[in-house]
């Protein structure tokens, strides 16, 4: 096969720079090594820098759904009333998990694609309390990003904890750990933290640390491997070479600065959106800055989009989840993106949407999204 | 800092070949594409042949502890009698996890370095019966290798479901799944597997898998991963960087054949006893080619002996855990090491050794050990 440059647009995995790779690469050191605890320690203050907060952050061998669980097990007793805001794939795996793990669990639910209302929440707290409030600030399956600042606060005045799927979001958006009173922030290595998979984090206050439940856990369980990180240690083997990956990106990430890395997801957004629409497309996701990590497209026709993408240019896109198969094609930006991959995606999309006959405007997309990227002001 | 080579002679992780580092830095793909999903169905393969099983081999994102644990929260219902063989630090890791998820647990308890006893199991499973037998093949802490063969056999006399630990040895020394009928095998990547760490795996037979019991379980269910690895997908997203790594180091493995890697891996036992011996110093682990995993050396100098390692030549070598610790060092020749890994061992021993002042002979360890190696049939 000739050699074919492959683009990776999904919505995570997601493109990991080369230094990163490079450190993946590097020969393996053993974990309670001098090798080893420097690249450590600097990675779990750079975690914090990221999270925005001066709680641990805890790190573990685990996609970002293993991380989740620990908020889950950690937190949940059985029989307790717990809240689920719903609003896409996520939503619903949340609530699945809390419910196998015998919570109380009221759902608070939307149609895949809408938007969180913070009064909504709310109201169903003023009907029943709940321990926790578990809410996805991005919502990978519909590209929403929820304003978890608002529901926050509405959480905290009913005295609930905040639990915060930050999976596709931490890194691209602001989340505001302290300034925002979240109790745990969830995370994974292959989304905004522009790493391979096979990391996940929780950031935990405190509040949430003090109000562990009764669930019986060990591989998951919070205090162990808080007690275990504060001495520069792990309680099982970590994936060194994930976590020599991450501090290398978190590097980045910091160096370019987490407002400057905010306003650049927001511009590359407004870039992705204002190409799909010039193009006649219908937006899925909203036409919001907040929603700066996803943008999902409606088309009939996104499978065979797709497919063509693959076979034609190496370009990898998500087509939609669930109900969405086969309805919307999602265009990732989370991370290692800037406004040429974005420009590439578009051009491809227009390519290929006319060579499948469909009604698409030529020549106007990678117009519309340049000038969308640098034009417009960033509040 | 001079460029300094260094030397990973750890019973976990272990040196990893640079073919699998490769991998580990190569562009991430997604795992539900194309570019993904032959490395996965070849990978998920080769550990079936590895494990000499036509069971499913299940992949998960965690450590070894991890993988572990997915066997504790499928199996174990909590007030169910279960049997634990300890004799180490990771025996008595099952007999927390297997408690903490509420089994009614008998231990069947050695000192560490003892070697199980197959009679004494089935002594102890004639007082009372289990629905299961937790077994460590290889301990870690101590180099002893138990004789799972025999211990699954009696345990199987007595119906009960055998669960091995065979975290360390899967890969070095012969784990006959299906010949020996063993119920569920545990692995990780950063053994004899030649990986870095981050992936951990449950094989597990039909009659384990249907004696699932009701502990609660989300991300570490078997049905759920089974179910999405029969039709290659994944879960919760894998570590693409990772699985793509294992699938290379399995080829090497399988290349060089299982047969001839278990006769590898004896040799250097001997290699390590023999050379350890002709210094003068004193086993801890025992003198016997089952125990081809990990050679631990009673000093109590031991500390002293690794840190010099360290400092003069950039070796690192593993000391005692628990009660060990300062008693014992311990050579690992797991995975990717060959004779010339273990003189290197010896010969800096030596050095070290006489330069801290112990009454060690020199000049004779490499020699001792190279004749071991070469000049002894296997059976």
């Amino acid at each position: 096969m000739a050699a074919v440059k492959r683009y990776l647009f999904t919505p995570g995995p997601t493109p990991v720079p080369p230094e990163v790779l490079a450190a993946m690469g590097a020969p393996v050191v053993h974990h309670r090594s001098p090798d080893f605890r420097p690249v450590y320690e600097r990675c779990l203050a750079r975690l914090r820098e990221v999270c925005r907060t001066e709680s641990d952050v805890l790190l573990f061998t685990a996609s970002g759904t293993g991380a989740f669980e620990t908020a889950v097990v950690n937190l949940v007793s059985p029989g307790e009333p717990h809240l689920v805001v719903s609003a896409g794939s996520f939503g619903e795996r949340w609530k699945s998990m809390t419910t196998a793990y015998g919570a109380d669990v009221d759902t608070l639910e939307y149609a895949w694609g809408e938007t969180p209302d913070p009064e909504d929440v709310r109201a169903k707290l003023a009907e029943r309390e709940a321990k926790a409030v578990w809410v996805v600030q991005s919502e990978t399956s519909t590209g929403v990003v929820a304003d978890v600042q608002a529901i926050a606060e509405v959480a905290k005045e009913a005295g609930a904890l905040v639990v915060v799927d930050a999976v596709s979001s931490l890194g691209a958006v602001p989340c505001e750990m302290d300034a925002w009173g979240l109790d745990v922030v969830v995370s994974g290595s292959q989304k905004a933290l522009m790493t391979p998979p096979g990391l996940g984090l929780a950031a935990v206050s405190d509040a949430a640390f003090e109000r562990r439940g009764s669930t019986p856990r060990f591989y998951f369980d919070w205090e162990k491997t808080r007690k275990a990180q504060r001495s520069l240690d792990a309680p099982f083997t970590p994936p060194v070479s994930l976590v020599a990956a991450l501090d290398v990106a978190l590097g980045l990430l910091l160096e370019e600065g987490l407002d400057a890395a905010f306003e650049r997801h927001v511009r590359l957004g407004r870039a992705a959106r204002a190409g799909a629409k010039a193009m006649g497309f219908e937006l899925f996701s909203p036409d919001e800055d907040r929603s700066a990590v996803v943008t999902a497209v409606r088309s009939p026709e996104s499978a065979e989009i797709i497919k063509a993408l693959r076979d034609r240019f190496g370009i990898t896109l998500a087509g939609g989840q669930g109900d969405l198969k086969g309805k919307i094609f999602r265009i990732g930006h989370i991370g290692w993106f800037d406004i040429f991959d974005i420009t590439t995606a578009l051009a491809a999309v227009e390519i290929v949407s006319a060579e499948l006959g469909l009604d698409v405007e030529r020549g106007v997309a990678v117009t519309a999204a340049l000038e969308a990227y640098e034009h417009t002001p960033v509040a």
